[in-house]
Parts: structure tokens; sequence; C-alpha cells
């Protein structure tokens, strides 16, 4: 059994600011510009139009943290940021910050003392409003964070057999049903979510080639009539919201 | 080598809510009620006036983070947080939020994109200014953690001879200072700091029996007349705030 310390304790008091870094990070395009060779404080500083002494201050805090390693005064990408954060990588997941951070989510969190009062969210009736804007930055931010998922889940759903209807709840993005009508070209897929929400789905689908298969079924998960006869049914953005009990 | 994986980058994106988790488990006094022997969520709600559902919730994060221990329905507290984190221990250093976490810092770090490239704050001279009220807090709720270090390194001191007149610059709560007269009867210490800062180290220093040989000398470290002949200078709250080559 080690000695207590006080260092867990400032570390939670003090991660903040590695988000606020990370969403800097982001935003300058500072992994970007690491990965287009930029390796010296004032290379990238130019490329992401920023100052020197902010652009070394940042690189250093993030190399401190495992995303940069140092040698010298070049930095470079750990395999994690070279992978998700270099906007010229496929598997970039950088955007997520904009719904992970949103406005919003972050008012929820700096009110948490009146939620923990209260049991609930302290920020009015939270993400459950009807046609909520922050599911459009999810649909937005997150489907190229889902999209090598999607893929994956949609081969080994075929092992299963070939849906020909298939109901995606809380499509979002819906890239889930664009994976699987993709690997399936018999497959149609009816995607219900709030209609601000729908708009970006059916942008995906038809910028993926499927959009003449993909069907929109607006409005609450609680109250429509999602129809019958599927052969499957997706759930993926919204079983997780819910207690088990529910 | 492990595979690339988005993990670490998803834990900076949402390190924030560790403050804000953490912040609230102090203001509420979570530790505390559980140090009195409140262990269920039903009775740290009661004793901590905040809701049954909110506080299980909290504490099960609190949990995953390592400042409890759950076992069935029953919280105790991890021993870090026993030791610094209930009020009724004598190492107590809950209260630094309330200077790590003031509005100000909180909203320079909101504006790190600004910050990094500008190359500087974003908010103005930042904690540079006279009598900026930070420090006030700052000397208020970092006495406590700061106590015993204070007593340690006084006693260290002692070993290289009794100072007479001791100089402490940046004196904030003045504790350094104070516990050096503490252990020496014939010291004299003259803190330096802002005018609006020294008020909390005199009171400090009255509370603690050596206000008759605490002196004030008020003004900016920088333009500031010290006097002379000093057998000891403090520095403990001023030199980290620079560059090495400063």
């Amino acid at each position: 059994m080690s000695q207590p310390t006080p260092e867990r304790f400032f570390n939670a008091i003090n991660a903040y600011q590695q988000t606020e870094a990370m969403k800097t990070a982001i935003e300058l395009e500072v992994f970007t510009a690491i990965g287009e060779g930029n390796t010296t404080s004032a290379a990238i500083g130019k490329r992401c139009k920023a100052a020197e002494r902010g652009v070394r201050i940042l690189c250093d805090y993030l190399t401190i943290h495992g995303f940069l390693a140092k040698a010298g005064k070049q930095y470079s990408l750990a395999p994690d940021a070279a992978l998700f954060l270099n906007k010229h990588s496929p598997a970039y997941i950088g955007g997520a910050t904009e719904f992970l951070l949103t406005a919003r989510l972050r008012e929820g969190n700096a009110r948490l003392t009146d939620a923990v009062r209260k049991g609930g969210t302290a920020i009015g009736k939270g993400t459950l409003e009807p046609e909520n804007p922050d599911w459009v930055k999810f649909a937005e931010a997150m489907m190229p964070v889902m999209k090598m998922p999607s893929e994956i889940m949609a081969a080994e759903l075929r092992k299963g057999g070939e849906s020909h209807k298939v109901l995606d709840i809380a499509a979002g993005h819906g890239i889930f049903g664009i994976s699987v009508a993709k690997q399936n070209p018999k497959a149609h897929i009816y995607a219900a979510d709030w209609k601000n929400v729908l708009a970006v789905a059916q942008k995906n689908a038809q910028a993926m080639g499927v959009g003449d298969r993909h069907h929109l079924i607006p409005g609450s998960a609680f109250d429509t009539d999602f129809g019958a006869g599927y052969d499957l049914a997706l759930v993926t953005n919204f079983l997780h919201h819910f207690d088990p009990p529910t």
C-alpha cells in the first residue's frame, strides 16, 4: 500500500486543462500541421496561424500527455495522434470535439452541483427536447468516428443472412443503416430520428450512393409508429442513454 | 508496441468532467459526509442536502476514479480522500479548489485557442494586475495546503542557523514566514505582496501568535524597495511563475 498523496486530487482539479488543450490543438489543426511535416514550433505556428510561443507551450503540454513526442526542438506525432487526429488520416476523429464539447453539454457539466442536488440535469430538459440542434451536431461530428465500426458491424450482420427491410432507430448520422445498405444491395433502410437530424442521415446516404433505398421516419422514438415487417432493427445510438431497468 | 487507440483522445476530451465532479463533491461535502459515517447514497444525500439519485451517480463516478470504494451499496473513502478531502482531517486541502478553479482561471483556459494564437493570455493582463483579488483567494485557499510543507521547510532552514531578519517575497498567505517565526522566537518577518493579499497574511500571523514579529511591505515585487540586512529571503510563491531564462 503506497502513502496517501494529494496528486490524484490535483490531477482531477486540473483535468479540464487537458480538455482545453486538446480542443485548441484540434481547432488550430496542430496534429495535421505536424503530419504535414511542420515539426518545429515556428513552422507549426506559421501553418496554424498562431504564435510560436503559444504553439511551443501547447505542444510541450501535449508531449507530456503522450500525444506528441519531442526530440531536440522537433515534434512528432504519437501513433494515436497520427491515426486519429491528423485530418489527412482516413480514421480522423478530431471532429468529435464539436459534439462532445457543445456549449450545452459544457454548461450542463458546469452546473453539476445543482444537478446532483436536484437529481437530474440543471439545464431544463437537457438533451431530450424535440429537434434539439445538438443532435444535428452529433450526427455531423460522429459519422467519421463510427464509419469503420459500422462497416465491421454490417459485415457481421450479413453472416446472419440478408435483411431486406431494416429499421434504424435513432439513426443520427445514419451510418449504421447506410453501411448495411452498402453491403446488401437489396436492403431498404427506414431511419427514425428527429426531422432535423434525419437531414444529415439523408445527405450521407445520398453521398454514399444508397439514397434511393434510404427512407425517413421523422419524430420522437417514443411516439412514432415505426411500421412493421422488419427483418432487422438497429438501435446503435439509443439504448446506452437508459438505465438497465428501463 | 500496442495498437493505436482513440481512448487517450476521448479521455482528454472528457477530462473536464473529472474537474466538475471533484468540484461538486467538495462543494457538497460528499467526502466529509462519508467520513462522518454516511455510507449509502440516501444517507449522503440527506447530509449533503442533495438528491439520492444525483449522489449515487456522482459517487459511482468518484469510485471509478479511485476517490471512493464501493461494496454493495456502501461507499467508503479511499486513503487519499480520507486524508485530504474530509473536512475533519487536519490535512484537508479541498479548499484549494476555490483558488485553482476561480472564474478567471477557467475563463483564461476556455479561451486557450485565442491565447495560443496570440502567444499569451487572451484575458487582458491575466494574473499580473495590481491587487488582483484572485491572489486573495490564493492566500485564503492555499494556506491549509502549505501549512505542513512550510513547517518542514522551517525546520530544515533552522539547521543552517537562526535567522533574525527574514524577507518573505510574494508572501501570499504568509505561512512560510509565519512557520519560520513560530520555530524561531527571535525572527522578524517582512512580508512583501499586494496590500489586499497581505491582509490575509497578517490575519494568519496574528492567529498563530506571531503578529508582533510580522511586518508588511505592500506593493509590486518588481517596484518595491525591500530594505536590506536580511539573513534569509523566502521566494516560495514566486519563482515558478517565470521562465528559467528570467
